[in-house]
């Protein structure tokens, strides 16, 4: 009998091209798609909660299929498990309602960007921060981050300039702390554009530095224009933490 | 002026052959000798308070070198790490007492060999520990491990069957810890033969899964003879943690 899974997954996104399906290319969805095809002899289809950039990590992942076999839930889990690469593990495997749809679902994403702005260069986790050369004035950042708040279009912070559709989004929360050397700068919002949460981290690492205002940032909203925000910052930092439904 | 630095590192040892330059092979020694030749344009000979193996890490080893530069501690210290590869770091450099040797003056070593026994594999530190199948049990290791506590000849738990000096050493504290689903083995001695921690390992994994007896213990050590001692866990989950002096 075919039933809807939902998946949680975490995933080292380095050596990956994202989350989605390309053609030729690795990616976390085609990693999935492979196996769960093994599994159940034939084509599936898995619908994340959003599409990752490469380069970028989740901790949790959501992600729904439907699959017709008689494992048990604990059973695909450590099918999948055994068979993935190394970089990418499940958690969890839960029968679903059948309308359950990952993407349509989900009510809120929380993305964490975290920088490590200490003077010694941190060995093993390196390849999950951004080394930053100083540290920056957090309460400027925080400053800026209250004036992003709430329902806004985003479009000076959509890296995709050929995006047709809505660019609207509500964020929630922007909490940044600082702790011994590392920055986190987490995010929690409806939805986030194509590298919006690198370019809102960007954003704020300037005004943090000092080469923009707190203030300048609905002048940055308003001119819905990517060049008015700040640069993207690399996708190592960047981590999908969670997916509330 | 000629001064005697005292450095402390840590690496991320999966791409090294170990910390002991060797002929047209990565090694720890071998990136920092590289690198302060540069600084001191001339030939440099560092000093490690031990030889790790290919593919072990640490958090904190300790070195020492004799160097003659205009630069500061903390000069030394950045120079460092700019121009070692991101896996190394130097977390700090003081300038020692002429005589200060990191071998010959360690008093005790502190290494740390981590396993993960949860049901879905970690994805982001997976680089530095073991993954085991099944959780075993903590009391029996804890068991053995009291009896290698101490003074012994440990020739059953050293790896290089060429050895020819003394195989006595002094293991002070056995220290293992099941948190969540990781369980770390943390050894301090005066000193360790090649493999010793790792054979250590192994030998009480067996003892935790039921393969042999706490109480042998005694007749492996007795034995002197390296088949009577369990497995060698593979490097990846060995750390040595700090260096005392």
């Amino acid at each position: 009998m075919e039933r809807n899974y939902k998946l949680t997954v975490s995933y080292d996104g380095s050596r990956y091209y994202g989350w989605q399906v390309q053609p030729g290319k690795k990616t976390i969805q085609g990693k999935l798609q492979d196996v769960l095809g093994v599994l159940c002899g034939k084509e599936v289809l898995v619908i994340g909660a959003g599409r990752t950039d490469a380069g970028v990590h989740a901790r949790a992942m959501t992600a729904n299929v439907h699959m017709d076999t008689d494992l048990s839930e604990a059973e695909i889990r450590d099918y999948l498990n055994r068979y993935l690469p190394e970089d990418i593990a499940v958690s969890e495997v839960k029968i679903a309602s059948d309308r359950f749809h990952a993407r349509y679902n989900a009510l809120t994403k929380t993305y964490r960007y975290t920088c490590f702005c200490g003077p010694v260069k941190s060995v093993f986790d390196r390849k999950y921060l951004l080394r930053l050369d100083a540290v920056p004035d957090v309460e400027r950042m925080r400053r800026a981050a209250a004036l992003l708040l709430g329902e806004h279009d985003f479009k000076s912070f959509c890296g995709n300039s050929h995006f047709k559709k809505s660019t609207v989004r509500r964020l929630d929360a922007i909490d940044i702390r600082l702790r011994r050397d590392y920055l986190t700068i987490t995010c929690t919002g409806t939805g986030f554009l194509q590298n919006m949460v690198r370019i809102l981290t960007g954003t704020l690492l300037e005004i943090g530095f000092g080469k923009r205002e707190p203030e300048e940032i609905p002048a940055i909203l308003a001119a819905l224009d990517r060049t008015a925000a700040g640069y993207t910052v690399p996708p190592q930092g960047l981590c999908l933490i969670k997916v509330d439904y």
